[in-house]
């Protein structure tokens, strides 16, 4: 199941080539390991995830990321998390790193290791440098789908976009891919995600670019409330394109295009979302402060009250006042309207008088469904996106080891 | 489904009368309609939901149990709700409460109306004023499994418990009964609770040890992280046995029994919970602060990936790594051990050598599983207990209003 449509067009990236091959991790045969090389000088910021078991693989990207002169090469398993097993983890993610920066004849710390799948088993070391000659060879501008499908799990489908911005008379392209379905409440990063621009940039500025891309993007995504010990989202610039948008109206351009591919491969991640149906986009406005916002967009999104009456089509409006009445915050609830798409449900706290089951129920029929609450006491507003809760996330989260 | 043993025995408590009939709320002509009486003298204490959105009987409940002198009726409806209504909703609460205050020839205050059920509908007033020449025709000591069973809504079956406890060479009675199955994170206060003893008992005094009790048992119990509008715990004292508990080695030993009756019918709602299969114990000692200790077992009590694991009998340790990781706390990971009732499955942070996946399976194929954190950061010690998430769940709460 994935709702709404999907496109795996892209554009390559100058100074970016990908593979992706089989090297035994998971059983199936189905690809597991891919590998993004990036041409000399290119560098990398990256945000990772908040969690007290943050991965090995994740420990030691960030420490090359704050070493390394110039990123070169990501390599990225699936089928084994890395996480969970202590100081050995370290050294399987290291032992890895080692042997692609041998080959590759570059620093170890232009190399970053990234891992998705199982919790708490060894990494199978030899498997992945068993394969590294394989995947060196097979390097090509053209894999970026490939790559995408080489780090699925419980995905149904590769989640790639691309944008293309003129800036000064030339052409940027910005790239990514994503993956992630369950295990999701990214806090300061997302599952895996790895984006790619021929842009140039002051590498502190380019961490500033994708911590705010990221912010409003694959931090307000929520499948079930839960964070990965992985998480991690990645920006390359190759500089290839000889444009620099560390600056000015060029850095202006190239943000938003970043957002905007940010927000559709964090979209696509919630479109693709544990058994979901429905995708919902939960909004909260003219609140006092951000923070309030959230807590009153999550407390929505989260409940498993709200989801199981989104996947039932159910206009059970009850469940958005039990869901907003149980946010941790201090707000007077006369004051409250809300809407159920375009049709409005509550005024000043109490049901709406024109609202209707029959109108309710239209909207709530839709695979694609908004939430808005309005505040009425501020200026702040936040938007946050999920998906619905289903027989068949229980199914693939019951089933996801057997 | 319902996991362990229930009894549906219980003492009845001098001084406490009670009745269930069906006044047409419910469309299947199931009682929907407990009154509770207790004779003159008696007191009562209570905690409610912190819900922003408290229904308009909370609302009512708060300020009679303030102003009233003596406690005299519970008038408790299932089937609606009467939260999200605004003004209506308070307005058709005391309409109830005076119509019963004027049949009994008693002040308004000293009836406590509460309802349950669907939110957002207006109370139909007609339906229970005119069932209340019934119920007070009905009113007997002996009925409480009646009441126990008159104010279920998706509960599958009554929780009842009682205790009693010899104090000065005199018997005192306490008994309850519950309500609730869905909806649970009770945030001071449980979904409906009423209890009742014969002891005699200072007012402010019955408050505090009401609020002890409720803070260790119904207050550390969650089914699915939601919080409902009408959560109430009520205790009354008929003062009919002539014993004063309100001070010294009395109160301890009268608070320990209340303890004890609290968790009881705290933990009948859980072993009922929606779709439960299994029934879960958190605990997590030896941490720095009592909040410390409840958030991560809340991150695991609450955590969807961990629920199903627990559903499908998985011994998949690393969700209660994922769990304890996204936990908002400060702790050293590389501490931890962690226990699948006796089972050690992970020491100073990582798997333990001698943990098996049979080992492990062993204990997720029981009913009752006790999942143990053990920090080794301080002296601080908490325990919540939880159901596992099922499709029984999903279908529940999808087809609530079908």
């Amino acid at each position: 199941m994935a709702v709404g449509p999907s496109s795996v067009e892209f554009a390559a990236v100058p100074g970016v080539r990908l593979s992706s091959v089989a090297c035994g991790i998971k059983k199936n045969g189905k690809h597991d390991l891919v590998l993004m090389a990036f041409s000399e000088g290119s560098i990398a910021a990256g945000v990772f995830t908040q969690s007290l078991f943050a991965a090995a693989p994740v420990q030691v990207g960030r420490r090359h990321l704050e070493t390394a002169e110039s990123t070169r090469y990501f390599l990225i398993n699936s089928g084994n998390a890395n996480a969970g097993v202590g100081a050995d983890g370290l050294a399987d993610a290291m032992s890895c790193c080692d042997a692609l920066a041998k080959l590759a004849g570059v620093p170890t710390d232009s190399v970053l290791p990234f891992s998705t799948g199982v919790i708490g088993e060894r990494l199978p070391v030899a498997k992945i440098t068993g394969a590294l000659d394989a995947a060196m060879a097979d390097l090509s501008e053209d894999n970026w789908l490939d790559a995408a499908q080489g780090i699925m799990t419980t995905d149904t489908r590769p989640k790639i976009a691309s944008r293309q911005v003129v800036i000064g008379g030339k052409t940027v392209t910005l790239t990514g891919i994503a993956k992630g379905a369950g295990m999701i409440q990214p806090n300061m990063a997302t599952m895996l995600c790895y984006m790619a621009t021929d842009a140039r940039c002051d590498k502190a500025m380019l961490q500033t670019l994708l911590a705010d891309a990221v912010e409003h993007s694959f931090n307000r995504i929520t499948v079930d409330s839960d964070t990965s010990t992985n998480d991690s989202c990645l920006l390359v610039a190759t500089g290839a394109s000889g444009v620099d948008v560390s600056a000015g109206d060029a850095r202006e351009a190239f943000s938003k295009a970043l957002s905007a591919l940010a927000l559709e491969l964090a979209q696509g991640i919630i479109r693709d979302g544990e058994g979901a149906t429905k995708f919902v986009e939960v909004r909260v406005g003219n609140g006092p402060t951000s923070e309030v916002c959230l807590a009153i967009a999550y407390a929505i999104a989260n409940s498993p009250l709200m989801k199981t009456a989104i996947y039932a089509s159910d206009a059970n409006w009850g469940r958005i006042v039990m869901a907003i009445g149980k946010a941790p915050v201090n707000i007077d609830v006369n004051k409250l309207d809300v809407y159920l798409g375009d049709v409005q449900l509550m005024a000043a706290g109490q049901k709406h008088p024109g609202y209707t089951e029959d109108a309710g129920a239209a909207v709530m029929a839709d695979e694609e469904i908004t939430i808005t609450v309005d505040l009425n006491a501020g200026a702040a507003a936040e938007t946050v996106w999920t998906s619905d809760l289903s027989h068949e996330y229980v199914r693939i989260n019951a089933e996801y080891r057997t």
